[in-house]
């Protein structure tokens, strides 16, 4: 069996364990996964239907086919679909075909209201369930060669630290940084994981800034978040560096972001749970007297979606297993000042001990002469 | 009232008129229309609830808490839940405490089923339905200040024309030519609107192609789909050039489409339809003896979403309003040899005419001299 086979073959297990008679794939990771193949439709319904005793197939919209019968899976049954036809009638012949429209359909997590409503409509005495039951346990073991594209991608995202540091001089803007990060992804053929952060000074103590205009002012403190993606699998970084100087208060704290990833880091191997990463994490934090700025989990699972299961947050309590990618990143965002975020992508591995993905972390805070 | 009151007055209205009760929107064009604002909560629920009848709210994750309370329709009613808690235990609580779980609820169309679905678990006796008809309408009559900011998105957009030509040279990558229009889009400070398509030769057949390594050759046609996004709203145009020189059946079929652009163009006026104008195009491809080859819609409506309604396809029957805003982008798609496709941003005006936002396209097929 080739690795789609295999993979099907696992799917169609899972399937049965959780009582779901059909899953509905929207583009996105969960069809990688199984098809080799994604491809955004938009507003347009491409779906892949694997129906558990039947054959699988590929609904697509005419302008898409073409790639999609390229799928490397080699799912030869691809219906299509053209613009002034609209999908609903071609979904709704394939239900009544394949006798579809009854049982527990399983749809990908990420599919918009747009269709689920519409399937819901198409087959009104079927129950509608998630997906990422079957997916989630899957996708979270990589296999070898998946192993192996993480480390092409976290190589990629490191690859981008020396360039990124490069341009954080006084007088850049977040933007100048966010397209040097760009520029050198482009040169290296790989593509952004997502839009880079750059959070300079006060902007940094909002996790999730959005980068702008802020020009660099010596003695900054400045979040740089960025990944690479190649052949579909996420890399995710983030390091903190001083433009110039930096406060005690600055050194202080990064120093206790240092000190809880590794903690966390020190606490990975098989049977440790997400809850008990988060917890070696939170407790350095807390302990230094930061608990209360430390506002999100300590990490999420990482993949072929950025953030997929298992995620390293309180309350998750299922054994990592060797195979399981994730990030470890602690922080702490002092409104009206900055944030230190420090966050590396791990491996759970056999032996019981963590691989890291990336170059280690500077154990004090970087500050760039300038 | 202020713009964003205006807004909800009219959507409040539209609700009333669709039977709609609450209308629970996740990020995307239709919560930054309202609020002016929309942040990814990517796998975390960020969302918008707007009653029929009480103050509308923000649920969102800690980690976005301070972009959420600062949003431009000043909404102060700002629920905030953490990663430890989850959103569940919080939506329940409101959902009771507000009685949303009766009635008629609208979903945004894009969200993801892994919200959508467990909104129908927390409210089971809720009838679910698309937001879209309640938004769609309002969004597709842009105001002048809207149309002001299309005409920035266009200027924007067709200032990457001239370095995507001047990236065209035999041996560089299609992938060259969409960093080029990248780099011209970061100095700009401005946006992708979408992943740039360039398909070179055979690759240009296929319209919605991923941007590759093929290397251009003297004699390809390239098809060019850029945009830019400035301020939310989406520039979105399509050009095709030569290198170097260029056969005869291209210089035809390039003529072909330039016509069908144009007379889809003259078609536009209000009272006309989506339907209409798809007409004009497809009738002259038609004529010429390519109608199998032009294989799909003219068009689709553009603003805050880059693919909005009115869809210029056959069928449908809407009248055309002013302040409609819409691509007109037939093509002609000749496997394995190339594609054409041509396209401008359009919008229909209270004269009668249609406003043309981007540069007139070459009547001809342009030969870039190399």
């Amino acid at each position: 069996m080739n690795l789609y086979e295999i993979r099907l073959s696992r799917v169609r297990t899972a399937m049965h364990e959780h009582g779901l008679d059909t899953l509905i794939l929207t583009p996105g990771a969960a069809m990688r996964y199984l098809a080799g193949f994604s491809e955004t439709g938009h507003e347009r319904l491409l779906a892949l239907i694997i129906p558990d005793d039947q054959p699988w197939l590929f609904v697509t919209p005419a302008l898409n086919a073409s790639q999609v019968r390229a799928n490397p899976a080699g799912i030869g049954d691809v219906r299509v679909w053209d613009d002034a036809q609209g999908w609903q009638g071609l979904l709704r012949e394939i239900c009544t075909d394949l006798t579809l429209d009854i049982g527990i359909l399983g749809l990908d997590d990420d599919m918009p209201a747009r269709f689920s409503l519409a399937m819901q409509e198409i087959m009104p005495t079927t129950l509608l369930k998630l997906a990422s039951p079957v997916f989630g346990p899957l996708r979270a073991v990589k296999d070898t060669s998946e192993l192996a594209a993480m480390q092409h991608a976290a190589d990629a995202t490191d690859a981008l630290i020396a360039p990124a540091y490069a341009a954080c001089v006084p007088g850049a803007s977040e933007r100048d940084i966010a397209a040097a990060i760009q520029n050198t992804l482009a040169s290296l053929g790989a593509e952004a994981s997502f839009e880079a952060i750059v959070g300079t000074g006060a902007n940094g103590a909002s996790p999730h800034h959005h980068t702008g205009k802020s020009k660099l002012q010596p003695g900054d403190i400045v979040v740089l978040d960025f990944g690479a993606r190649v052949d579909g699998y996420h890399g995710d970084i983030t390091r903190v560096v001083a433009v110039g100087h930096a406060s005690d208060e600055a050194r202080r704290v990064y120093d206790i972001v240092y000190q809880a990833q590794a903690a966390a880091f020190a606490a990975v191997r098989p049977g440790a749970s997400g809850h008990d990463i988060d917890a070696a994490a939170r407790q350095v934090i807390a302990n230094a007297g930061y608990g209360e700025f430390f506002i999100h989990r300590t990490g999420h699972g990482i993949g072929l979606d950025d953030h997929e299961t298992p995620f390293i947050v309180a309350g998750n309590r299922s054994k990592l297993l060797p195979g399981n990618c994730f990030s470890i990143e602690p922080g702490i965002y002092l409104p009206g000042k900055f944030g230190v975020r420090l966050e590396n992508i791990v491996c759970v591995t056999e032996d019981g001990t963590a691989r890291a993905f990336n170059q280690p972390i500077s154990p004090t805070l970087p500050i760039l002469e300038r």
